[in-house]
């Protein structure tokens, strides 16, 4: 067997001493997931460059047979971008590569290196009037690359679309070291099989993603966020609908929550207030944007669409934000749900979709049915209802610590989860991926045929397995579930 | 050699008297392509009447390595959908699959079948009060399924993309008969690579497609058609950001044409006067709509970004449509380019894009350049400036007949004007596919890693190559350009 030590000469020649690593204290804090669920070790921590020195890089890997994880921001919620124990996988860091390449104001596109940073992205767009239409918790350590292999959402999915949606080119590094170039940003081209949708979303598993053009929008001049109380999930629904028929694509946001989260929300932030004075089964945030040359008529709208949404019975009781301050205090309480149940106790979460449509009876379905299979938990959805898409957490009973849960009770919840959402032609991983942490789930519940297809098109373009392995979909079935 | 009776007598049980036909009265009408370039022979024509039909016919086609050759409305650019002249292929018309299974008005999509015509699909939203935004002149002949697998675009896409934007689900049978079930629309998933877009415009090479799930959006309540003249492309691309940033969304078309393209127009249709009375050297066509709700300022937002063009000297005159048959006026004179020039006599076509900043430049480069290089011809370039897509057309010299034309110095414009689209970083093909027509030119003229990573996606998911051989790509290099 190589004990890899003629690699690593090579390598340290080809990338120079700030390019390739073996210092345990540059290269630990990089072994962890964001969640702290898994922990791996590396051969090294290769950190190159320019795609250049990537695609040398991964020629010098393919001719070795080392296995190489690409990692952007580690701010992954899949442990996509962990090695695994082996200490024989190459870590390969895109940080180094942190520049936007160009802004072209009139074309509206950025071209940005894979290590750019989202939230320098959104401050690089709003400086020349532009916005960058896709924002997460994590933008300040995201990367452009790690948000495309993992086909990002975030709050502004209902507009914007999800990452592969802003994606107008990419520059990609294949598994024999070959650079594939599609940067120029082409609004039609039909020249055959759309191949960089391929690598969007694939987590690293077919191409490492080097570079990409992103299209940016024009800015929000003002926005409006109304918080509202409803009855229940349904009546959220048709809410959303009257929304969408009442002010079209400037809904930007359309979140829904519990009032159980509202409740831990409060108590894990004792100086903010609840925005309505009564109670309410379940709260709605809605944020309309206006461009410039529409902010003038932003303010009645949105009091038009809230009276209609009045007379129409829907709402219980509405409160607009009256300056961009509230606007904000209002989706702080939004933002502030995960870590206030983290503070309540152990939980697990689950980040599913089903058909927009069928949401609201899918969680008045599911809430007390796993209630009911397993006493003592408490089950609750919050988040994207306009995408379909809510975090469903299952907090564990009383005094259960984080480790006993994931051991037993909450690896059953969690799996019961997944089956119901299925049973519903769902998904379930709507906007986090797969990685590390739902590939068993995915051998387990995913469709046959398509599971096929990954693996015939893994070994087409990977055929030796050396781009992330261990992470989405394996080479070969998992004998488990042959 | 098997003499296919063994596939026929299967294949005859499979799908009854009006499944397959061999009689030529009935198949001959199918063995040429819409522009008339192609023509072809058949085995037999397959009309299965359901996905399961497909499924099993594709495993009989299989088992006997009888190559599939499908087709929606035949009413391609590329001749994709023609067999080839050897009389051993299957031509699978999916025709007979021609139901509406669905159309969700609260959810705002549609399920289809693959052979469910478009301008049927407008007409079943329009009864709700909804709208599938993409249009093109076949429209009472093409079916979702060429749409699909041609990832087709038209005049509506500056706004709401080509169909591959359009597309929230697809059915397709696979190589070896397995169907491949993704019709339920969620607007997150990532559970793995997203192989629906690799069926999306793979041209039917990689998978049949037999049914899909299509986006519909609200309603137009009222559009406007503005027709302006201008002094060149370069201020018509600079009222093109004036026009976005004064309409945003709304902006739905923006189509310019040269005055020699509007002179053969108003030759071609006796009865129709110019909309503007001077002389400009380039018109543009531009279309704002409103949906319900924004009607009322509709007027008022045109006339404002109109006033605010002419003053900022965009605009050599203009004239806004005063009620819907006068948009449609306009609309036919856009319409009525390409039957005018063919009136004219003999031209090769080139469906070509660039990045949309660069249209101007390009066109005012390649224009007089073509001219100079090939004496008699004459270029001339219209279409989809929002996109980025113009159709670069070049006459013959008067007299040329068009088989005289193709034979030589047809063929030699058309490489020369392939060559320039290339090294301007844009596409040969830029709505109307690769089909048969420009397979060569893309072996010439496509970055070699996109077409070994197709060939790779190819050889995976259709080994035997019986899926629509001979188009788009092949499983080997070209020895031509080995």
């Amino acid at each position: 067997m190589d004990t890899h030590a003629a690699f690593l000469d090579e390598a340290a020649a080809l990338l120079g001493p700030r390019g390739l690593t073996q210092d345990p204290d540059l290269v630990e804090p990089w072994l962890t997931d964001w969640r702290g669920r898994y922990h791996g070790a590396a051969l090294a921590l290769a950190s190159p460059a320019s795609t250049d020195e990537v695609a040398a890089l991964v020629k010098l890997c393919a001719r070795h047979g080392v296995a190489i994880v690409p990692q952007g921001g580690n701010s992954g919620m899949s442990g996509g971008a962990t090695p695994d124990e082996s200490g024989s996988q190459l870590l390969l860091s895109l940080r180094r590569m942190n520049t936007l390449r160009r802004l072209d104001v009139a074309g509206r596109h950025a071209v940005c290196d894979a290590g750019f940073i989202l939230e320098n992205l959104h401050n690089a767009a709003q400086d020349q009037g532009l916005r960058f239409p896709l924002t997460l918790g994590g933008k300040g350590s995201a990367t452009i690359g790690g948000l495309i292999s993992t086909n990002a959402g975030g709050t502004q999915v209902i507009r914007h679309g999800s990452m592969r949606a802003l994606v107008l080119g990419i520059e990609a590094v294949l598994a024999d070291g070959t650079v594939f170039d599609a940067l120029t940003p082409l609004k039609k081209d039909n020249r055959g099989f759309d191949l960089k949708q391929l690598l969007i979303g694939s987590e690293g598993t077919l191409g490492i993603v080097t570079a990409a053009t992103l299209r940016l929008v024009p800015a929000v001049a003002d926005r409006i966020v109304v918080w509202a109380g409803v009855p229940d999930l349904h009546v959220a629904r048709t809410l959303l609908l009257h929304c969408q028929d009442a002010v079209g694509d400037s809904l930007e946001g359309f979140e829904v929550l519990q009032a159980t989260s509202l409740r831990a929300v409060l108590d894990h932030l004792p100086d903010v207030r609840a925005p309505l004075q009564g109670e309410h089964a379940w709260h709605v945030l809605v944020e309309v944007v206006a461009e410039r040359g529409e902010a003038d008529c932003l303010q009645d709208r949105v009091e038009a669409m809230i009276a209609s949404a009045f007379d129409a019975g829907l709402i219980e009781d509405a409160v607009l934000s009256a300056n961009e301050s509230q606007a904000r205090a209002f989706w702080l309480l939004r933002d502030s749900i995960a870590p206030a149940e983290r503070a309540k106790g152990a939980a697990v979460q689950h980040d599913v979709s089903v058909p927009v449509e069928k949401m609201p009876a899918f969680v008045h379905h599911a809430v007390p049915l796993v209630e009911a299979e397993f006493p003592g938990v408490h089950a609750l959805a919050f988040g994207h209802l306009g995408d379909g898409n809510v975090h469903f957490h299952v907090l564990a009973p009383a005094g259960t610590s984080q480790r006993d849960y994931d051991l037993d009770l909450g690896a059953r919840v969690s799996a019961r989860v997944h089956d119901l959402v299925t049973e519903w032609g769902g998904s379930i991983s709507a906007e986090h991926g797969i990685g590390r942490s739902k590939r068993a789930e995915l051998e387990r519940l995913g469709d046959p045929v398509s599971l096929a297809m990954m693996r015939q098109v893994k070994r087409a373009l990977d055929p030796a397995g050396i781009l992330n392995p261990g992470k989405l979909v394996t080479l070969a079935p998992d004998p488990a579930n042959a």
